[in-house]
């Protein structure tokens, strides 16, 4: 627990929200500045500030759950999809955002992407598998 | 396994591919179409069309593995953050963007937000987990 988390209060009672889902390790409520309405965050209990500080067990938990939240959104809102997403620079408090989105939105599916230059690909590949064998 | 899918032609080696990660359940490689260079796609080898269709434990390996996958990136390519999503409305084959990103890589961080009207949070947390409770 962090004292002075936003999500840590919403765990602890202190801030009220739309709570959607609650069990021993995960939360998940509404975001209160949502993409779209229905817009959900599910969150584990305990404080871990990034993706990859959350332990494996907890991680699994919470997508294991994600699969039968992103189900009840699709289902509830008639929305055509669900767009998972981490972003990792907003709340240091891990949450994947779970996005109802429609085709006439009007929002962005995705970013911009580019194109590689010759014999770029394989050079970002190796600089990321050599880090991958170190961790 | 689906004949046509371009994903499990990757799997079987019948389109090329720059490799990050492969075991038996999951592959990991590049974006060819990257939103910035070093940006991975991991996938189940088995075809499985949406989030919600993947075994739990297939899900589960998948995330844990994410969870190196991103600290390598970040690592590799001293990105200041890394984004995670699923998207489902591109290729039919289930998948998990890890994106790097810098602060100052001149993309939007995440979608225009709203707010809700009076009374309005409340009816929209009551339909979700009205459906949660079917599923």
């Amino acid at each position: 627990m962090d004292e002075d988390c936003i999500f840590c209060k919403i765990v602890r009672g202190e801030i009220p929200a739309s709570k959607i889902y609650e069990d021993d390790l995960v939360l998940a409520f509404l975001d209160i500045n949502p993409v779209n309405y229905g817009h959900t965050l599910i969150i584990p209990k305990e404080h871990y500030q990034w993706f990859y500080d959350v332990p494996d067990n907890i991680l699994s938990h919470l997508m294991i759950k994600s699969k039968k939240l992103v189900a009840a959104i699709k289902e509830a809102l008639k929305s055509d999809y669900v767009v998972l997403c981490v972003v990792g620079i907003d709340v240091p408090h891990f949450h994947l955002h779970l996005v109802p989105r429609w085709l006439d939105d009007g929002m962005a599916n995705f970013w911009p992407t580019k194109k590689y230059k010759e014999g770029q690909e394989k050079e970002y590949a190796e600089k990321i598998k050599m880090s991958l064998e170190g961790i």
